[in-house]
């Protein structure tokens, strides 16, 4: 057998834990039995333990030095590039080190749920001085060539460092900070009065089955669930699962969850079956899977066509919007407004949201602020950004879970998700009838081109070589730009 | 560190391992995605081997040496004599024959499911020949001192042996024959026409959950789902999940199945807290546990004291019982007829289902009989036992699942159960005003006296040790005649 097959062996072999290790995941997530929680920790730590031992094994180092040598086809040779990297890496982290990571984060993020519910950002302070001190001893070991945060980044978007990020922000933030102003002081606010009520949860729960069915969402390769935070998870090959949530006072909250998590599941069923259980049939990257549920959630999900098509679904179940016309309807879920959680923003201010955690993490990362100062420079932050401030650390800093998990370097992929959906879009609009399929509901073509363009490579391309092969240019923000503002000057009258 | 505490930290490892399975396998017959099932066969394997691996290290090898040799106290030298076995029995069996034995019979249980498609025992023959001879070849490896049958029964029902198990069908043959003759031919059959009709699925998942909160399962660690077959699985300590099914024609089904697998859930919710992950942690038996299943299911949810207090839940959800009373509605519940299939017997006629089997399979094992003759075999007896013949395979030979998987030696567990069950019943009753009981439909005692007496010991001691502990003698199968000679000769008017 040549070496690299004996290789993608080995790594089968481990995606066999790694299913396990998702679907306790899963499980924990969707029901598994109050008293039974703890317990599971064990399971989780036991098995993911043993599926690290084996990726770093001697075992693994000498197959990818061997099939170096070989003979390889492309796919072959991005597998090669993509574990090689993940290896010398792991291999760089001494295991105690990952062993403290892993207690430390643990307790950190009961901290921060403790803190939250005392509202005081002191409770989670010293958890989280450890995790940054943890955090950057990791950077440093894993290495960079110009900035700290680097090595954090090129965990989540490979590839891209502080510099290239910086230009994207500043042209981003150069435009999007005078038209959100401009939107917020000129346009005119459209009424979604009519959009509180009560809306029954199985009705719900038909919509969220109506829209998964349109979108292409193959429930034999997936099922969805109910979860406090919806997410998409993959078990394995052919099982691919999400999760909505249902608030009875509000319709948009869920169905907008299920189409973004709806989003992620088509990326993941859509990736190459034979990159089936191998590094490479992961996702290119965080902000490319974004940058899907994105595309579905406000690109496909919020545009005028695509309710022209679904709005009568939805007045079939909920009586109310009987008398609102659908124009009406596709402002109110298009509403912009300054706000104070990320998670519960438009689509216009979210990437202002981003950048404020980003600017925030870099500096404490490289030593620029400290712990103690954050709550004082969240809140001045957000003035300076949405010109509101929280009142109080639950609507401010401790509003997110991430750094409790140690995950810096995260949150870039938010925003840029939202900038690589927009370039796909105007790509996607130069070669499909992209406004028939919104109004005819028939996303298959859709579906189609994602799955040709982005879907099937998994992670064979880094990021940016991806968008540059489908759109011929690197990220450039100026596409999310044109889509906002061709949108909203229309919503807002300005 | 003393050794003992050595060897348990070994057992909770695999365990972990254990509760991964678990939790798959549950998936897997409670909506796992249909695509995805093929997949989760290749985790299944490769976790379960590598636990089995662990099982047999050397390793633990000699922490069983080195513990045997410290001072222990009653629990730990019960550890030690459930393990020892254990590990003795699978040292000897060598790899390349349980990796066989896996693949005959995964292929067999397919070969069984096609063979019923086609109502055809020729499509499975060849595989069961198979799977009997490595079988065959198993228990000659484990060894036995003067039944090759003895070796598998030991598995399930730990030093029970063919020789003890024949004077107990005997007597109990001996006494139910006559008695079920007697019933079928000079009794009343009660008429229970009034329980067929529609039962809302929803209504009949109410009555679940009622039911099993009057017995004291505890959902914060378990939870119930629907699946084909039911069952209980033990993920873990404090999640001990049950299944139940809905037949929307007859709210009999599903209601018994929730109370039998209730049954056997308040049994691993009971085990002591301090042998969870330890082998010790086990059940006694499949034969207790199946005490424990009956037990709620007829004594207690067959009883008529049960359904005075039980039956206005019912007739509140569904109103076609209004004017049935409930000495009716309990007389329908315990109808006893002469059938074909064993999973649709009543509690009288059950038993000779299990006999039917048990006197075939250790016929085969011992080559008194050949797998080609089975048909011929299974029909010839089923007229003997019922005076009725099956129509084809699939009512007669072809009906269980267990001989596809190889497990010879289970069936006795599902009659001794109910043995058991009754020989706990006269003891519990001789404590605990247990007719009070069933009429209030407080069950605290009741519970507790299981627990205090059954659940908690785990393994630690054999079945018939653990009944002798309980009520002065071992099995005695007059006491389940006593409870069906009591409780029948009234509803049948003999």
């Amino acid at each position: 057998m040549k070496k690299i097959e004996e290789l993608k062996n080995e790594f089968r072999k481990i995606s066999r834990y790694g299913h396990a290790i998702a679907l306790i995941g899963w499980d924990l997530e969707t029901g598994a039995p109050k008293k039974a929680v703890e317990k599971r920790a064990e399971v989780l730590g036991e098995l993911s333990s043993y599926a690290f031992e084996l990726s770093i094994s001697e075992k693994i180092g000498k197959l990818i030095e061997e099939s170096e040598k070989e003979e390889l086809n492309e796919d072959d040779k991005a597998l090669i590039r993509i574990v090689k990297k993940e290896y010398e890496k792991s291999k760089k982290i001494p295991p105690e080190l990952m062993r403290e990571f892993s207690i430390v984060t643990s307790n950190a993020q009961a901290a921060w749920e403790k803190a939250r519910k005392e509202k005081d950002f002191n409770v989670f302070k010293p958890h989280l001085e450890k995790v940054v001190e943890l955090t950057k001893k990791m950077a440093d070991i894993i290495g960079y060539k110009e900035n700290r945060y680097d090595a954090l980044l090129d965990m989540y978007e490979p590839g891209l460092t502080v510099k290239d990020l910086n230009e994207i922000i500043k042209t981003l933030k150069d435009e999007l900070v005078p038209f959100v102003s401009k939107l917020l002081n000129e346009g005119k606010k459209p009424n979604d009065s009519f959009m509180k009520g009560h809306f029954d949860n199985k009705k719900q729960e038909n919509l969220s089955y109506v829209v998964l069915d349109k979108m292409g969402y193959d429930l034999e390769s997936g099922r969805m669930d109910v979860a406090v935070h919806p997410f998409t998870t993959t078990i394995g090959p052919n099982d691919v699962r999400i999760t909505t949530r249902y608030r009875e006072d509000d319709f948009r909250d869920s169905f907008y969850s299920t189409v973004h998590e709806g989003g992620h599941a088509l990326y993941e069923q859509g990736i190459s079956e034979k990159y089936s259980d191998l590094p490479i049939g992961e996702a290119a990257s965080m902000a490319i899977h974004e940058s899907q549920s994105r595309f579905w959630e406000n690109i496909v999900g919020r545009s005028l066509g695509f309710w022209k098509n679904f709005y009568p679904e939805v007045q079939k179940e909920f009586e109310q919007f009987k008398d609102v016309s659908v124009e009406d309807f596709y402002k109110a879920v298009n509403v912009v407004e300054k706000s104070l959680i990320r998670v519960d923003a438009d689509e216009v201010t979210y990437n202002l949201h981003v950048m404020l955690r980003y600017e925030i993490e870099e500096a404490l990362i490289n030593d620029r602020i400290k712990v103690e100062d954050l709550p004082k420079i969240w809140n001045q932050k957000t003035k300076e950004y949405f010109g509101i401030e929280p009142k109080d650390d639950v609507e401010g800093v401790l509003q997110d879970v991430h750094w409790s998990h140690g995950s810096f370097g995260y949150f870039p992929s938010y925003m840029l998700g939202n900038l690589y959906s927009a370039q796909l879009y105007y790509k996607l609009k130069e070669e499909i009838n992209f406004e028939e399929k919104l109004e005819t509901g028939d996303f298959k073509e859709v579906l189609n081109w994602l799955r040709t363009n982005v879907h099937q490579y998994g992670s064979k391309y880094e990021p940016q070589d991806l968008i540059e092969k489908i759109t011929g240019e690197r990220l450039n923000p100026q596409y999310f730009m044109k889509y906002l503002k061709e949108k909203y000057s229309k919503i807002y009258n300005i």
